[in-house]
């Protein structure tokens, strides 16, 4: 079993080497690991943010340790240089579609969020976000009208068998969980929404055992708000679901813990080809510093296992030990604590 | 001056009538109003949400006090007879492009907020939202694409002019604020997000006294949980404005409070012509029980004393007595008091 390690921009190789730490003290047999140039530091090696050898070890791998990716020194590149232009390569040309993003409070950690700790107790869900479609890799420009105006374009649009596979993950996902589902869509004023809601609606008749309901975007901001404890599974587009899943991990007040998986269409011999990433960025203001939390660099390390692995006992191994070391009292600058990258690597290490 | 008078649905009707009463106890000289259909109640006296005749009046008038739309038994009509379609056509027929969304916290009310009051207490923020452009009314349709697959599809796109009104009506109210503007967009993904963009910083120009920023959607979704508190003007597109303004209004916690106003072109002799609405919906579930509160209509009265009338003291006036009230315990459902509609307006009328 291989495993890709794209370490990236800023702390993306500190954290990376506080989960080889974690992986190497798994001492699992047959897993091997080989590392790659990823964003901003690919492209000052080798004039790309994703350079071909970098794809091709990711298509030889059966699963992609991502760290993070942006460097302010990349800012005025062009488009399609920028370091964050790798991370929408990669889902494009791996056919990534399907981005799970749990948001589930830690307990004893109420008190790192915004939300008032009655309402930030409640929060235990998933956002399962399509990654493949909607106005993200549409025809899009700028262009000069007749009348001599600019004007910025972009074409959004879903097409029925790309809602219909990620409604089938969400519906899954629900099915292993609360059984609750919550289409969010803009169908009173999209089509590429009304759409979407058909084919979930038909989509559903396969899952009579889930409960569907649906929501449009601005009242799902809302509600996020308001009382994040009322959902189970929320599944969306790409454009609204970054809005919004980014939106659920600052309810949960605490981005250093939170990991997430993107999920392909093929099959491994042992589970589903993906890649696994923290869902914060590079921090490139901490970074050499020594102080990045890698919890959720070591938490994406765990959905690796269990989703591309089959490795669920492991995955389960590593997610304990981890709030056991929060529960000890181990925490990073992020948490209020003192602990720096490495000692929180090794105490990790040591409970396991 | 003529005030167009849209009581919509649901609750609609009956706040209306608390703006009413408080307009007349103004006893302001020279002002008439005048009702219209619209929404479902449109629909069902003329089998459409926004008749001619509705048009017509709000093409007479200097500016529109508008309720509420929206009515569940109209779910299941065509797209273009819902209850919904008559604030889009409002928008689009009277070039209603500029949304004001103030958001403020209300001393004495942050409990109401999810926020913890220390977050919530600092909220002082003030939406621009553009509303005639962006994905909203391009081209869109559901068709099926040579393969036979259904395919849903929406036109994004900005033309340069339609950045530029929407960001100097931003400019000009950030200099009337705090003097800092944060464009929010997506311009790491979106080219519509580059040309916006690059439009709002050419305008910057005219502007030296406003600092501004840019923001991700996806951040400003994370920082408006995390710390509200640091906005002071937002201007963002019609759909980043949709999700974004009503994230920042349940912040406040007190969506029965909060006013908006949608600004067109066409000055008045007074100001500026616009439409007043509070940003709460129809609300079905309570119409009808004299429960609803009615101070977001009577503050979206007040700003139409501002903007349309240039009745600064009046609005004023107005904004002071709600105030008062609420300082006097005069509190709604939807703030955990008893007081119904029709009380909270004569507490209003009388404090006046
Ligand atoms: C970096 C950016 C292109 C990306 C996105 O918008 O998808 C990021 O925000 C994310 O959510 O992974
Ligand atoms: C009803 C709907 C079409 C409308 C919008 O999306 O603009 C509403 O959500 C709003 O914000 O006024």
């Amino acid at each position: 079993m291989k495993i890709a390690c794209l370490a990236g921009d800023g702390i993306g190789p500190e954290i990376m080497a506080e989960a080889k730490k974690v992986l190497a003290a798994l001492d699992l047999p047959d897993i091997e690991t080989a590392d790659a140039d990823v964003g901003g530091a690919a492209y000052k090696a080798h004039g790309h943010p994703l350079p071909p050898e970098t794809l091709a070890l990711c298509k030889a791998s059966d699963a992609i340790l991502f760290g993070a990716v942006g460097d302010p020194s990349c800012d005025n590149l062009e488009r399609h240089l920028r370091p964050e232009q790798a991370i929408l390569g990669l889902r494009q040309a791996l056919t990534l579609f399907a981005n799970l993003r749990p948001a589930t409070m830690f307990p004893g950690l109420e008190d790192m969020s915004a939300l008032r700790p009655e309402v930030a107790r409640e929060i235990d869900l998933l956002i399962v976000r399509e990654l493949n479609g909607d106005v993200y890799f549409g025809e899009k420009a700028i262009r000069t009208l007749d009348d001599g105006r600019r004007q910025g374009f972009d074409f959004m649009s879903y097409a029925e068998d790309e809602v219909r596979r990620i409604a089938h993950v969400a519906f899954r996902a629900a099915q292993g969980r609360d059984k609750r589902l919550c289409s969010v869509d803009k169908a009173n004023v999209l089509e590429t929404s009304q759409l979407w809601r058909d084919v979930v609606i038909e989509t559903s008749a396969e899952y009579p055992d889930v409960e569907l309901s649906h929501m449009y975007v601005d009242n799902a901001a809302m509600q996020l708000v308001r009382n994040p404890g009322q959902f189970d599974v929320v599944v969306t587009g790409n454009l609204f679901g970054d809005i919004l899943s980014d939106q659920a991990s600052m309810c949960v007040g605490s981005i250093g813990l939170l990991a997430s998986a993107s999920l392909g269409e093929a099959q491994t011999d042992f589970g589903t080809f993906g890649l696994y990433e923290p869902i914060h960025g590079s921090a490139p203001d901490i970074a050499g510093t020594g102080k990045a939390n890698p919890m959720a660099m070591i938490l994406s390390l765990a959905m690796l296992l269990r989703h591309s692995l089959g490795l669920e006992a492991q995955a389960q191994q590593v997610e304990a030990a981890v709030a056991k070391a929060l529960e000890a009292g181990v925490k990073g600058a992020d948490l209020g604590g003192g602990a720096g990258t490495a000692e929180i690597g090794d105490a990790i290490v040591d409970l396991l």
